[in-house]
């Protein structure tokens, strides 16, 4: 099958990758469609050390199982169901886990994935499959309120004006936040005044401790520290990107002003496919282009040097 | 009268420091003992920029006022009362607050103090002097409560076996919480031992991420690395140190892991004084020597060189 696979000379087009053989509860999921997400950036970069087929956020048609023939997104984790961690509900934290297309699973830049019957989710016929591939970054922005109990009128500060930045302030805006976004870039932040956002320049962010929460989605090592430099204190800090490497900063203030700092990754598909179904959520707006498979390092090219928010890859058309 | 001083030349004991003059709503103490604390250390080593009289940490006799002739301890962040934060009882975070000791205003290592009535509380009877100079400290600890739902049987690891990490181990332990302390000297996990805790030297500590919360009370610049080693996927980070200068740290485990991270720094008064009086902490194991003001030069030296817990300051006696 083709399949866009990353190994230790770097990242290539195959169109000879051998078909996943789906071991026992698994489904192969025939990929309709898959984003480019700056993970997959940072993971061609050596972060994670990963190795194998890129890609974690698609729509594919299930090839069995309960929901064979239909459109179905997946969650990442595939947990081993039976430790410590999975029976208490945080199967996305199990240790044993792998994660499709950034750890130890071949992931969904490819004609077919292999991926648990229980991470499938049933895509509602009322959402399309282009929209339905940004289920995943969306369950992702929907993860802070799962974490953090967000009150009508805080004022939250989101840095950073790319895909999940953008995301994560419709989250919270909905949830009654008056959200501010910073970002650098002038046609991203259109975007999101367009969908009612208050939008910044960084430029022109004032030095001003006053915001409740503030959410780094900037993915860059200086992102913490501006957020140190915004929040008040007792405010929460919400990290959603990750970066490769160390950072440097002091971290003196988050003890003197007593900040809390919580890490979130993944969340709520349900929550997110309810959102997209009830058009609570502009995904469509997010979408700056869209390429065949074969394409996909152009994509990734694009999506390193050009301030584009999702890049999508037609992988395979609905029809069989 | 007599003080320590910090100035851009260094520390220096001084025989004629101006006596403090209270501004309205301030009171003047007459101090009787203060205790070193690793602040002060940093203090002089550049943190903060302070200029001033050092020490935050005392039991005095107030000259007037409702306390006056009796033993007093004081918080030592003084507010302006006007403020939002102060408004919305969160006078410690006040903006425009001085700090004893540590921002804009003399501190304890010396015979007179001058601090808002509102900072002061009662010492009782039957706490000793010597107790009583650690209940900033303990009321530190205590923060840690304030802050976190801790419920019993929970795991904590207490990195570091100082001052602040014996006392943070001992009011966690009462808590119900089962806390192990690891730290790098055999003479103060022994004292640990003592008081029920169990004790793990650095050296031995696995990597084992399976703590529900990690305290960092090492004041050094690998405790937060060290605490992300061990504290379980979800679980809780309370950094009770502050660090001068930069850290270099990868943050990825803090979102991958979805770790919170709670800055903690002063604490309740009255319910570490409550628990002075229970006896339910032991702090006199912690006092590891105590001398006369003239040798605070001398015991900053130990404290800087010497694997010694509480160090204190007789400063005035308690006949006037």
């Amino acid at each position: 099958m083709r399949a866009v696979v990353l190994d230790n000379t770097g990242v290539k087009f195959r169109s000879d990758y051998p078909n996943p053989q789906p071991k026992t509860g698994e489904i192969l999921v025939r990929v309709l469609m898959a984003g480019v997400c700056e993970t997959d950036l940072q993971l061609i970069r050596g972060y994670m050390g990963f190795q194998g087929v890129l890609g974690h956020e698609f729509v594919g048609i299930a090839e069995s199982g309960p929901f064979q023939g239909r459109r179905v997104v997946g969650e990442i984790n595939a947990s081993c169901e039976t430790c410590e961690y999975c029976q208490r509900g945080l199967a996305n934290h199990c240790p044993h886990r792998t994660v499709l297309g950034i750890l130890n699973r071949d992931g969904a830049f490819a004609d077919y994935l292999s991926i648990p019957q229980q991470n499938l989710h049933l895509v509602p016929d009322d959402i399309s499959t282009r929209a339905a591939v940004l289920t995943e970054p969306l369950a992702a922005a929907f993860q802070i309120l799962e974490q953090l109990r967000v009150s009508a009128g805080q004022t939250v500060l989101v840095l950073g004006d790319g895909r999940l930045g953008n995301l994560c302030a419709q989250v919270l805006a909905h949830a009654g936040c008056r959200v501010t976004v910073v970002g650098k870039h002038a046609r991203k932040l259109e975007i999101l005044r367009k969908s009612g956002i208050a939008t910044l320049l960084l430029a022109d962010l004032p030095a001003d401790r006053s915001n409740d929460i503030v959410v780094d989605c900037t993915g860059s090592a200086t992102g913490l520290a501006t957020a140190l430099s915004v929040v008040r204190p007792r405010g929460t800090i919400v990290l959603k990107t990750t970066v490769a490497g160390e950072q440097h900063i002091s971290l003196a203030p988050v003890v003197i002003d007593e900040v809390t700092i919580i890490g979130s990754r993944c969340g709520p598909f349900p929550v997110a496919l309810a959102a997209l179904q009830r058009q609570q959520i502009d995904v469509m707006s997010l979408i700056d282009g869209i390429a065949p498979l074969e394409s996909t390092l152009a994509m990734f090219e694009r999506a390193r040097t050009e301030p584009v928010l999702k890049l999508l890859l037609e992988i395979n058309s609905e029809a069989a």
